[in-house]
């Protein structure tokens, strides 16, 4: 069976592709990339689970393949669970991760280290061309350092520390990272699921 | 009675001055500006009333007067309540209400017009000599627009319509906006609690 993962992210695929291997050999995965004149979907939902369905539900309308899709971000203690879904436009529409790490160590400068706990949170939805629908959730804790650290990852990853860790999220090695991962997790959850 | 009013903002100074008046005749209020060698107060705590309190602490313990703190901020529901007690600082230390009011936009540029409720909070603090502490809160719900409009007030007040008034909050007058706002209904309250 062949499934859509809605996202141009090659490490996203490659990593579900290892969770599938395992969980579900029998499917076969594709990217955007393999799909011609493919068009963006807005994420303008307020939950992560509410992004992931959007992008899902897209993938089947414009495929008609079974579609799986993902949404994530950080959520911050101190801020009320925020960046959350805005992670990636933290700093604004037109900025990147560098901004966006400024920008959150600048608005935590005050907070105090006991105060810096957060949590990595993905949701992962499938939707089939029947309509049927699946969402799950994967979280990761740890907390907010005071500078950037590392130089794996993406986003947020060099200023999070997972808890039970001496090291950022962009100082351990990609496999380390996908076993205790909010996507690994909600990747597995989902493939145990299909 | 003296009281110190911790705050170098001669507007919040004339505003509770007002309303003293007519709840508190006997009280004599000050402001910062009458006290020499006043060290600025950091506002580190993570909820309105906690800073408040840090503040009117700390002006009993410069001045030995009783004295009235605020800490007030906008708290939006689509960001899970925040910039909330980040509201002067939501752009980075470095930055002004334009910056801020700049990101908060484009922050919520994809945010839908019925999902753009919002509330500005107050909580102002009473502290006496004796050790008293009396803390109380007041609202003023409304919604976040697109673009600023108005040159009165400051802050997030040209992003801000009030509920009721299809103005924003900085068109509308001082006299106006003191009758509904946040700080006018916790200094009201707390001028009926001394």
């Amino acid at each position: 069976m062949r499934v859509l993962l809605a996202t141009r992210n090659a490490g996203k695929i490659e990593e579900l592709r290892q969770i599938l291997a395992e969980a579900a050999p029998e499917i076969e995965l594709v990217g955007l990339d393999a799909v011609a004149d493919y068009p963006e979907t807005p994420e303008t939902e307020l939950t992560f689970a509410g992004n992931a369905l959007l992008k899902a539900r897209d993938g089947v309308k414009h495929t008609g393949l079974a579609t799986i899709a993902d949404d994530s971000g950080l959520a911050v203690d101190a801020l009320n669970g925020m960046p959350g879904v805005l992670s990636a436009r933290w700093a604004g529409s037109e900025k990147d991760d560098a901004a966006n790490n400024a920008l959150l160590l600048d608005q935590l400068a005050d907070v105090p280290d006991g105060l810096r706990g957060a949590k990595f949170v993905c949701a992962a939805a499938i939707v089939w061309p029947d309509g049927r629908e699946l969402v799950v959730h994967g979280e990761m804790r740890g907390t907010v350092g005071r500078g950037p650290k590392g130089a794996n990852g993406f986003g947020y990853d060099p200023l999070f520390t997972p808890d039970g860790f001496d090291r950022t999220s962009a100082e351990i090695s990609a496999a380390e990272k996908n076993a205790i991962s909010h996507r690994g997790k909600a990747f597995r959850e989902l493939a145990s699921g299909i």
